[in-house]
Order: C-alpha cells, then structure tokens, then sequence
C-alpha cells in the first residue's frame, strides 16, 4: 500500500525515537574517556569534511537568495573556512570539559545509617528544533553527547543541506570511536509534520525538547509540546540605575548591556533609572547611547530630561526590540523599579547597578528572573561566560534546568544507596 | 445568565489559580521565621480542630459505608484524636526543617571575574491531586509552604469533608501568623471536571502538578497534564540475589523488601537469584517469606527448587502486586538480572544484595532507577528515611526531580551574579 507524504514522516520520525534510544541506552554506559575521544574525531570528522560542507552551503545559500532572506539571515547562514573551523574547535572544547555523568553532587548518611549519594545520570533523548545557524547542528550535538544523551535534531529548511553535511561527519566520527552514530540523528525532512511528531514525544522516546529560533517558534514548541520544554520566549532585560549608583559605572554598563551585540537575548531592552539621580546622569547615558547609533523611547519624565526623545506607549515597555532601540523610564525607587520588571519583564536576565548593598540585595533577592545581576552587564547571559564552555539555550521556566543550558544542566540524577545488611523496621 | 455547573467549576478554578498565584508571590518574600511560625500555629489550629476534623470524618465514614467502600480504604479513611495529633506533629516537623529558600548550593568565579551564586527560589503554584487519605491535606500544604509554594489540593470524594476542616484549620494557622491563608486552597467541590482543569493548567497559574493515589488516577494525569508532572505510575521493585550474596543478610533484606509493609510503592514485586546461589538460598528465602504468609510465583527453575510453586507468566513480572505475593525468577548472572530490570522494571527502586564490590558498582550504575540501593532493603524508598523530613511524592521521571519529592525537590533555582562594574568585551 502505498503511504501518503505525511504518513512517512509520521514512520521516518517513530524510528527515529526509537533509534536514539537505543543509542541512548549504549551512551549512558560510555566512560568519560570514550565520548571525550568520539567528540574529537566528531571534530575533526567536520574539519576534514570542509569541501563538501561549504559545497553544500553553497546550494543553501543559493536557495536562500533565490526566496530573498533578508541580510541577517544570510549572514547566519554562510559558511566559509574561518567558520568550520570555529565550529569543528567547539565540539573540541566540549569534548574537554569535565564530564557531568557519574559526578557524585551530594552524599550523606541519614539517622538509619546508610550511604546516600546523589549521582547525575543521562536524561535520555533531546529533541533539539531550531532555525537558520547550521552551527547548532555541530554544537547541540557536542553537548548532547557529553552529558550521554542522544539527540534528535531538526534543523529550518534555509540551512537544510549544510546541517546534512555537519552531521554527516559528526556521525561518521563518533563511528570511528565505536559510539553510535544514532547518538545524532538528523531529521532527513523539512516538512513541518516532522516538528509535529517530535513534539508529541515520538511514543516516549523524546525526553525533553530544546527549541532554539524567533519567538513564532519557540511559542508554537511551548502550545503544542506534550513533552517537557527547556527554552525561552524572550529576553526583555533591564538596566535599573539606582540612585546610588556610581555615574560612570551606570553609563558603561548601560551602553554595553544594549549596544555590545542587540541581537541576543541577553541585550537590554529597557532602562530605569531613579528619579533622584536621573536630572545629573540619564542625559549623559543618553548622549553615550545616541552615539552608539541607539533611538531612545521615553516616558514624560525621560522626555523631559533628554531632548527630542519619541515617547514610549505601553507596548514599548513590553517589546523586545533586538535592535538598536532602547526604552527608558524614570521610577520612584527600587520598589518601583522591580513592581516594573514584575509587571512587563521576561524573567530571563535583568541587573542593578548601585553602591548600595542592602537595595542591591533587596534586588536580587527580589526580581524572579534566571539570572539578576549586581553592577554588571546583561550580556553576561551566556553558558561559555559562567563557565559552562557551552550553552544549548538559556531557560526561563523553573522546572528542571533555569538560565544559561550546558552540559551539567541536561542531566538528570538518581540515588546510589549503601547499606550493611539494612532491613527497615 | 445562569451558569450550567461546569461553567461555574471552570470559574472557580480559574479565580482559585489566580488567588494561589498572588499567594506565591508573597510567600516567596517570606523569610524562614515567618514560614516556620505560621506552620507551627497550623498544627496548633489541627489539634484545637480537632472536634470539627473529628464531627466531618464520621460524615464521610458514614457515606463511605453506606457506599460499601472496601475495609482497606475506610482505614486510609479513618480519622482518630491520636491520627490528628500524628497529622499535626507531621506539621511540625516541616516547620523545624532547614529552610530551603535562600540556599546558595553553588557559588564560583569563572574566568571573567564575575561572582556567580545559584540561590534556590520557589517553584511557585503546585497542583495536587490525591485520592482517600486526608492527612495529605496537611502534608502536602506544609511541604509546599515550607519552600514558598503556594497549593491548590484537590482530594478524593471519600474524605471530602475531612479534608475541608483540616484545610480551613490550617489556613486560620497561618492568617493568624500573617501569611496568605491562599497559601492552601482546597477545591470545594468533587466533580472530575475540577481535576481536568487543574491539568490543564489553570491559565498558566499552576507550575506542577503531583498526583498521589491510585494508577488509574496517575495514568489519567500523566496523559492529560499540559503543565509538569512529577509522579511514578508504579513501584515495581527488584530484589536481586547475586551470587556472592551473604545468604544470611539476602534472606532478611528479601524478606523485609517485600513483607514489612505490601502496599507502599517501595515493596518488592520480584525476587531475582543467581542460578550459582539458588539452589541452596532460593528454598531458605522461600520459607521465610511462605512463613510471613507470603505467595510466591515462580519460573521454571525456581519452581525446581521450590516445592509447590504456582507458575509465574509474563505478566506476573509486569505486576506490582502491592500485596503478599512475590514473583521468583532464577537468572544466569548480573547481566541477566539488569536485563530484567531494564525490561519489566518501573525506573523506582531496586536492590542487589553482594559482598562483590565489582558486581555493586556495576549493578549501581547500570540500573537506570530512581533508587538503586546495594545490601538494604526496597523498603528504605521514603522521604523520611532519606532525611528529606517529609515526602509529598516519589518521582520516577528524569526531568527536574527524582526519587522522594521533599520540600528542597520543590524549588527552582536562579543565579545571582556580582559584579564590580563588568562590562562584557
């Protein structure tokens, strides 16, 4: 009988669950100088496979002028030399950090006597769903494996010929090391029923999906998935200038928190600044934006204050822009200033900069967002900058993992328990 | 317009969701004192109770009689002045637990300098769902206040109004402390249609649900739950004798395991032996448990060695029984062993009995439970015996938390970092 388009996806996608997890089982079992040895010939599997995936970058990029992307977006695209390379020292760099599995991260003994240890264990099978970078193919498949997980990936369709060939030669090196290639699979289809099937968890053999993308996607992962989700819908980040603050320091993080890179989640969208302190310093953080190329959007206090600012409407309080805009309001204090972040903010990363311990304190205990930061920059948001050497996303939900996704946080845990004969009373 | 009665449950719901959400928020700026005073004045307010509690118990035995309700769950049931006072106790402990809001369980400095602190922070609005004891009113809103949560419990329609006068007892504790009685919300009507929107999220103001009762219960929440579930479907516990067991210490543990207590999700379902070690301690092990009034079902081998053994089936390896029966199966060696495990086991709790250290460690780490334990009986899976104070549940999923749920599983976490005027290069 022959099937329809949808029902082969349906049957590529089931087998695809049940081919990594059968590789998961295999992973879960490996030393850590196993899956070390089988990333590094990952990478240099990617680097000797340079022509045929720049050949196929090629073709995507082709496709991708032809539909008219827009700049940026061909931008993420391109490959050349410098970036497989990049790529390749990545999955590198992964394989040289410290193995999660098998790390005791609490031990006790109980009133009964026994031996308790906590011990961190694979979770199983990501299903990873993601856009137009082709060096997350490379880079979500590292930190998969490094915490023993297999993955499932599923790559946009503008970079769908590149993320073959990574992948490709991802598999053949974890092959050469005797790890099973089905450790990275690559959804061999651009079709939207296959995100479909991996968001109904593929009969339970997906554990936990991980979309990475523009907000449409990563709305749709959160409405439809029947699996659980690591992920974020935005990065609405504030700046909070206390009226402690010491001026220079609140003008060279403000500036950096926006203008370093504004198209990242961790770049800053809105800035409050104490009404004590904002007659003497919110002008000349203005006049620093304005010369980075920023457009500033304000309420009437900023507008009273900097010249020729655009008034912010209620929508602007609530957008994240990733872009060189930002918008600014004056507060009461500290209480209004978190009553505002409360209100309009993403939970994702948001900092105070003060000389004030006790307001800093009050702050950071205070705001309920992944990451709150004391006299620092939002763009810290990142895994390599705590130190996790790679992120696979960062996490607003509080189940599970929260903030910047490594390979530590896409582990779970069970208990090992010793005893001497113990027999409950 | 009159409401149809479903509409007015949906109502009431949504403005219950709505109530525990402002509830949580101020919970979460409670410090430890504040938390432990109003669990201490709702104990005090159970036992002055204790009258009410008593007047609405006989209320719901009388109906559950008249329903013909098995012996069994009239016990679960039954409430007395010395079950109030154990209730209240149980309050009381929570209470003198550390506080786990606060707790800094990571604190590093990565190369940038910064001054990285993970913090534990409430998870925020639990679900609870459970069926005939009405003690879990009081268990489950001590543990979720312990760590900031908020609660909304929805009990079985046996102890209906039980657990009305011990949740109206325990919210008078903590208003008369200051803490918002919507801290525990109890869902005043029994209608299926409650659950359902419980498991639906209630307008994102439910974070969690944990499902305690019967598998039917469990099953249906796991299928329907658009919000995380943190539960186990079954306890289908392992004992397994290797060879080199002490024979002494393998007869107690299997013993223990399965007839200290059947109906706890901790009790063993199956005996696994080595066939090296069978034919002397398969016949001790099988006296000793015959003695205790236990029912033995064995395969082939087991049955050559163990007179007048009913023959065990495929599914009786698949059956948690929860009663004094046990199914006996003689295996090659460790491998073997952990093949069955991985096969018919419920990723709960299971147990190896050896004086092989190597055998230990590779049963330890290859057995993908929630609790693996070497030389101590099944029955150690609880909370309590953990040090965990009390337990609200036990996990068998990877995501977020496994094992004995306490009050520390019920926190989220966020990462404070400081600075000293960090800007990101």
């Amino acid at each position: 009988m022959k099937q329809t388009k949808q029902g082969d996806i349906a049957v590529t996608m089931l087998a695809m669950g049940l081919s990594a997890r059968v590789a998961a089982n295999a992973l879960a079992h490996l030393d850590a100088n196993q899956k070390s040895a089988a990333l590094h010939a990952a990478a240099d599997a990617i680097r000797a496979a340079a022509p045929q995936i720049l050949a196929a970058n090629v073709k995507d990029m082709q496709s991708a002028r032809e539909r008219g992307l827009a700049a940026a977006r061909l931008d993420r695209l391109m490959l050349d030399e410098g970036r497989i390379e990049a790529m390749a020292s990545g999955v590198d760099e992964v394989a040289d950090l410290p193995d999660p599995i098998g790390e005791v991260d609490q031990n006790w003994t109980p009133a009964n006597g026994l031996d308790i240890s906590r011990v961190r264990t694979p979770l199983g099978v990501i299903g990873m769903v993601y856009e137009s970078r082709p060096n997350v193919t490379a880079d979500a498949g590292a930190i998969c494996v490094k915490a023993g997980n297999a993955v499932i990936l599923r790559g946009g369709a503008d970079g769908f010929f590149s993320s073959m060939a990574i992948a490709k030669a991802f598999r053949a090196g974890l092959a050469a090391k005797g790890v099973p290639e089905n450790a990275i699979q690559l959804v061999p289809d651009t079709d939207r029923a296959a995100v479909g099937a991996m968001l109904g968890g593929l009969d339970g053999n997906i554990d936990l999906i991980i979309p990475r993308g523009g907000k449409n996607l990563i709305a749709r992962v959160q409405a439809e998935a029947r699996v659980p989700v690591l992920s974020h819908l935005e990065g609405l980040c504030h700046v909070y200038v206390h009226k402690d603050a010491d001026a220079d320091m609140a003008r060279a993080i403000a500036l950096n928190a926006k203008m370093r890179r504004t198209g990242i989640c961790g770049s800053a969208e809105t800035l409050l600044i104490d009404r004590d302190c904002a007659e003497n310093l919110l002008p000349k953080i203005a006049a620093d934006l304005r010369a980075a190329g920023c457009e500033l959007r304000g309420d009437e206090a900023a507008r009273a204050l900097v010249p020729d600012m655009k008034a912010a409407t209620e929508e602007d309080w609530a957008t994240e822009y990733l872009d060189a805009i930002l918008s600014v309001r004056v507060v009461d204090d500290l209480q209004a200033a978190m009553a505002h972040i409360a209100n309009y903010g993403s939970a994702h990363t948001d900092c105070i900069v003060t000389n004030n311990a006790q307001a800093a304190t009050r702050f950071l205990n205070g705001v309920d967002s992944a990451i709150v930061l004391h006299n620092a920059s939002t763009q810290y948001a990142d895994g390599g900058e705590f130190g996790f050497g790679a992120e696979i996303g960062i996490a607003t939900g509080k189940l599970h993992a929260r903030g910047p996704v490594g390979a530590a946080q896409l582990t779970s845990y069970h208990y090992v328990v010793r005893g001497d004969g113990h027999i409950r009373p």
